[in-house]
């Protein structure tokens, strides 16, 4: 078979390797005689795997003792919702960074529960960009501040976090991983798994336990962080599966360590900006250059035949997912941790081929 | 490799041809140079699936178009909520029978949200039973009625169903596409796929599409009906692995036909309650007989000890998953569509030398 380049921002190309010992385990997992889809959430064989993906993530990311790590679904829009309705409690206000698309829909589900502070806006700026720590205008004694640290759609990426009093919240659906983070500077981080940690389906919560304590006894019992922390992640059936998944993917991560990673990450994106600078203005990155992502790459080309045209020629040459976003348009090359450097040298030749024949 | 006997209650056994066409196809997904796992939920290769999910449930339990079909995350335990917060308007009062643990995990969300009024409640008797048509106590103008088709733990099960004025809403979790079932009856069903539809990770849910136009404006986005209704579950990146299977299992289902597969469930189930009949009192099942689950087979043995070591023997002969619900204990056989009959042969034939041995 012959394997494309697939640049999708998520569901996102996973590691060969996961692919292939997933494939080898399929039918019959482990010598238990049956696949790891059929065994049940209490059975041996998957608190095993339960176990291995939380102590992967534990010791990648150097969580804390007093830190859950919780296997949710529902994806990120879900935790725009429970966020607030366990951490916003009432007399009290959540600041967020409006940073682009993905904050925006967490706003909008805040504004729902309750008092919402625009800590700083520039969600339709042009160039794309994420909010500078020092224009936050914080709320004294704030339930939180919320912050989507890669805006997937604009490309931007906050490069220095902010330290407020209050605890941080952080949506890093499309960066968890790709760097070292000290986790023990936020109150919680949440992560749509399709990224850089798995298949869809799984959303990772990382939560310091204190801060689920107080929320209001009559939410949903299925929205309450503390079920899952109380639990272990199986008040009800996890979505086993992408649980595995991603034990495999942070098994291959771990055989790099996450400081190698974020350098090839690093050096992933400089080719490809690079690439774009030396364009002369013929390829314009979207994203102001001091928050460009390095899981993200966006550009536009002088007009969108031309860009129509980019996507459907790359596509014919084996490089996928290169649309941008419905919502914006323009070019879209996410380079997740999986995703390997020579395709992007690989496309860095096709932009270039591409330019001259449509210059 | 051998396969063994998988009696787990769920996730569950599943087809061997599904878990080797999915292995085959793991790696490279239909010639398109990446797997399902990584196929974006907006590309073509994982928009067949989605839509083939959606066509062979439509026409496997023939659900008019008036109805939606919604592929959504969090199992029947958020649905517990999403049923209420959706159709349980102010002013209005549903009606629950209360059959069993998961019919009392209902009720307990949908009083957080309304009012409620416990229509039948048999939750502790036992024998295990769920109520009769005939016994429930109606509300007028109720905004529903919930019930619980199959009561995984305790092995009953709805044989007919009531038919109010007001709409039907069913928990279908253990038995759907178990038996034929008119789904026009119904305003609402609801299962999570790891029983008969396929692995964890994804909820089904069947709506009467003008059902969901009257959630209140400010319910969070992904809980609202509509939202899925209105994006073809495609408003966040569903889960689309679980979804895949699905696809497989309900293709699976379609080569044989609902009304074969549910002849060949009575059959199975009717093997084991005859073998537990014929024991004299020693194997004593749990149901009461007019309503003995065909998916969940419950029973005891004379002593708790002869249970410990009936599954701990069973579980060396090849038998896995015996062990009862640790709520109630107890001896479990769950035979759900993918179950052979040669498995349920296999277990009468080592109950019955158990038995002799320990009589």
């Amino acid at each position: 078979m012959s394997r494309i380049y697939n640049f999708n921002a998520g569901p996102a190309v996973l590691p060969l390797d996961v692919l292939e010992t997933a494939r080898d385990e399929l039918v019959d997992f482990n010598g238990t005689g049956m696949s790891i889809l059929e065994s049940s959430h209490r059975a041996k064989a998957y608190a095993a795997i339960h176990q291995e993906a939380q102590d992967n993530l534990r010791s990648l990311m150097n969580i804390p003792d007093n830190y859950a790590i919780l296997f949710l679904q529902g994806g990120a829009s879900t935790q725009f919702s429970m966020v607030p309705m366990n951490l916003l409690l009432p007399g009290k206000t959540a600041d967020y960074a409006n940073s682009g698309s993905w904050a925006a829909k967490a706003v909008k589900e805040a504004k729902k529960v309750g008092s919402v502070n625009i800590a700083a806006d520039c969600q339709k700026e042009i160039p794309t960009r994420v909010p500078s720590v020092s224009e936050l205008r914080l709320t004294e004694d704030a339930a939180y501040l919320h912050i989507t640290s890669n805006e997937t759609i604009s490309g931007a990426q906050w490069k220095t976090f902010p330290e407020p009093e209050c605890p941080l919240v952080a949506d890093m659906s499309s960066d968890i991983l790709s760097r070292p983070v000290d986790v023990s500077k936020f109150g919680l981080i949440y992560a749509g798994a399709q990224k850089n940690l798995g298949p869809s389906g799984l959303t990772v919560v990382i939560i310091r336990k204190d801060l689920a304590e107080k929320a209001p006894e009559n939410l949903p019992t299925m929205l309450r962080y503390a079920t899952h922390i109380e639990n272990d992640s199986l008040y009800n059936t996890p979505p086993c599966f992408s649980i595995y998944i991603l034990a495999l993917v942070t098994r291959w991560i771990k055989k790099q360590g996450v400081e190698t990673l974020f350098r090839i990450n690093r050096e992933k994106a400089a080719v490809l900006y690079s690439a774009i600078d030396a364009s002369e203005g013929w390829y314009k990155g979207t994203a102001a250059r001091e928050f460009r992502s390095d899981m993200n790459v966006t550009f536009r080309l002088p007009t969108e035949e031309l860009e129509a045209k980019f996507v459907a020629e790359a596509a014919k040459a084996g490089f996928a997912g290169l649309k941008g976003h419905r919502s914006v348009g323009g070019i879209r090359a996410s380079i997740y941790n999986a995703f390997p450097a020579e395709g992007v040298t690989a496309l860095v030749g096709f932009m270039d081929e591409f330019r001259k024949a449509n210059s």
